[in-house]
């Protein structure tokens, strides 16, 4: 535990990106497992694998409505010359009908009933109609035709969904098709989002980050804005009941940038001082054995700095992928960037007639430009810009569709 | 007020998907909007546009922690001879600060702090250092370095957000800044999921459509499921507080299939059975002026119609794009694909290496397909299909990233 007042002193060396990723990445993940109910799962990251404990479906079943029958009896009928079969039972989905059907004999059914024994085809209700207690079958069905098999669906025994899967709506509906209710998903992260000062300021950042944080999957738990002054900060970083503890402001340099300075007094402070554009003034830090970001107090940065690294943990603990949740996209560079060897940047761009122009603006932390863009580009900290028509990878703010 | 029993008769005629979508898009949208709350805004779409009623930000203010300054009291300043300013004060984010400064003196100032007067550039932290009270300024900073300018990020009376904008994170964070909230947004959808039917089949539907509705903006209302005989259930459709009403189950020409019968007989059944695979026995009709869709109780054919049909209205009641959601792209296919001419197929798929292969199986809706697929490929009514090598549009299940 050393501890050291950075505070109007600068920041004399700065982290490189990659190594606050590796830093990120070495934590553990994800959280345990908990048990969810099906309503509400979809989106949620399966825990463990799920394999089918019976035959989907269990039975035989129609899958058309109309008439079980033998498909012998319906040889040789066609329009013209319909084949008169008799009428002799009424076959209901989620009950088994006890009726037999013999040659020359039919059953009415609806799709998802089980077939009767003796059945083995579905004429279909276009292909026949009911006259005078009887079935006229106006064409040839044969065996096997419109009947779903035992196990059709899936197999019992077989792995349905693998763990790590993100459940969407259609794994929701056969998990419950295979009474696999509540579900195993990733634990939600619980969160505490910290801001000290801003007294007069409207507050960018905790709408942000709550948005953020959800759209990772985690709960964010708002602890509220501190001032200057107020001790309640403290004893919030080194105990609030969180996974994962955000800081947004009072994170550089600065004489009031105090938060540097209590996460080194209360655990380590890994990382402060970041070669990366326009989140510098971030930092990384472990108290009492939780992670702690310390995010700028701009709203940009802290965007940025969310995104790269605490989101990427938030993802992790919640099972999800850890890259940026952006859909990306190579597209040519409509002008060349220059950018600083040695610091990553986090450019906001548009993409004009399948070209990606760079927002320029003198105040790299300028919020508009992260709402008039259409996504970013991260500029590597091993290279000093592209030339006009690179390909450069843009990362979507928009999900796509 | 046409009422026509179908049942067991068949779908003489089936209508086309093309004309469905017309009539969806013929309804009356989005709904009026109603004013949330910044937190739980992102997502939702913005009713409103809106203008910035004020400069942000309001006032000059430093980009840098630091000191402020004015510029020509550097000049001159080097690492080796660096230049003596005088210390007369500090400033902080969200207080104006009273002191003047004047030429050869510097005001202790963070980040988004206002410029106090008389300062016109920020000397960073990392370029002086306190001693003895004073500051020394180990470089020369121009007027204007280091200082946003009242408006920078937006300039009062331009617009910030334009109507249907769906909200991103950022979104939030700038109207915060700017003031606004609550803001209006599209109102979310009621909606009624009723299931007729199924007493020991496990109810897929249900879990399926409330993912569903929940990811196009919707509230879904589960009303339960009701049993062949049940009254309630065309009490349910007459009455359900909703904006539009989804029934899965008893949809086609079955004799228990009761909900045409109903719709028709409580007010129109305007499509009945489309051409369209694996969801034909699908129905659209109004009743009590609200929308009624009623999908198969094949949970794939369920997925298939609420995705073209019922989704399609659920998003633009929302004020959201009617577009299908998921992300679209242009894939060859790996193997022939054959459909009827007159008939639209919504067909599973999966893409290997680059090219898309269509999940063949007998029960064209057989729910693990949809599980194990990646997306799906419409198959238009006036193609058969498609050589092996054609590009075709893929519709994947998961958003991207």
């Amino acid at each position: 535990m050393t501890f050291r007042d950075v505070r109007m002193r600068g920041f004399r060396a700065r982290a490189a990106v990659a190594d606050v990723l590796a830093w990120v990445d070495s934590r553990p993940a994800p959280l345990g497992a908990e048990d969810v109910s099906l309503l509400g799962a979809a989106g949620r990251v399966l825990a463990e694998a799920v394999v089918a404990g019976a035959d989907l479906p269990p039975f035989a079943r129609a899958s058309m409505d109309g008439w079980a029958v033998r498909g012998a009896s319906t040889f040789g009928a066609t329009d013209l010359e319909p084949r008169p079969l008799r009428l002799v039972g009424d076959a209901r989905p989620g009950r088994r009908c006890d009726v037999e059907v013999g040659d020359g004999e039919a059953i009415r059914i609806r799709t998802g009933a089980p077939m009767p024994e003796g059945a083995d085809a579905v004429l279909p209700a276009e292909d026949g109609e009911e006259h005078d207690g009887g079935v006229l079958a106006r064409g040839e069905i044969p065996p096997g035709r419109h009947v779903g098999q035992p196990g059709e669906d899936v197999r019992a025994g077989t792995q349905v969904l693998a763990a790590g899967r993100r459940l969407r709506p259609q794994d929701v509906a056969i998990l419950s098709s295979l009474g696999v209710t509540p579900v195993k998903t990733g634990e939600e992260v619980l969160r505490a989002g910290t801001k000290p000062e801003g007294a007069r300021i409207a507050d960018a950042n905790g709408p942000l980050l709550d948005a953020l944080i959800r759209r990772d999957g985690g709960a964010p738990l708002q602890r509220g804005i501190f001032g200057d002054e107020d001790p309640r900060l403290e004893t919030e970083i080194a105990e609030v009941p969180a996974d994962v503890v955000l800081v947004t402001g009072a994170s550089s340099v600065g004489p009031e940038d105090r938060v540097p300075s209590i996460v080194a007094r209360r655990g380590e402070l890994v990382f402060h001082g970041l070669a990366l554009r326009p989140a510098s003034p971030t930092g990384v830090g472990v108290v009492a054995g939780r992670p702690v970001f310390l995010l700028p107090g701009n709203p940009v940065s802290a965007l940025c700095a969310y995104d790269l690294f605490a989101g990427r943990l938030v993802r992790r603990l919640g099972g999800r992928p850890a890259a940026l949740p952006y859909p990306a996209r190579r597209i040519p560079l409509a002008r060349k960037v220059v950018s600083e060897l040695g610091r990553t940047d986090y450019l906001r761009v548009r993409v004009v007639d399948g070209r990606v122009e760079p927002l320029t603006s003198r105040g790299a932390g300028v919020l508009s430009t992260a709402v008039r863009a259409d996504g970013f580009v991260l500029v590597p900290a091993d290279l000093e810009g592209w030339p006009e028509g690179a390909l450069v990878e843009v990362h979507l703010y928009d999900p796509e569709a």
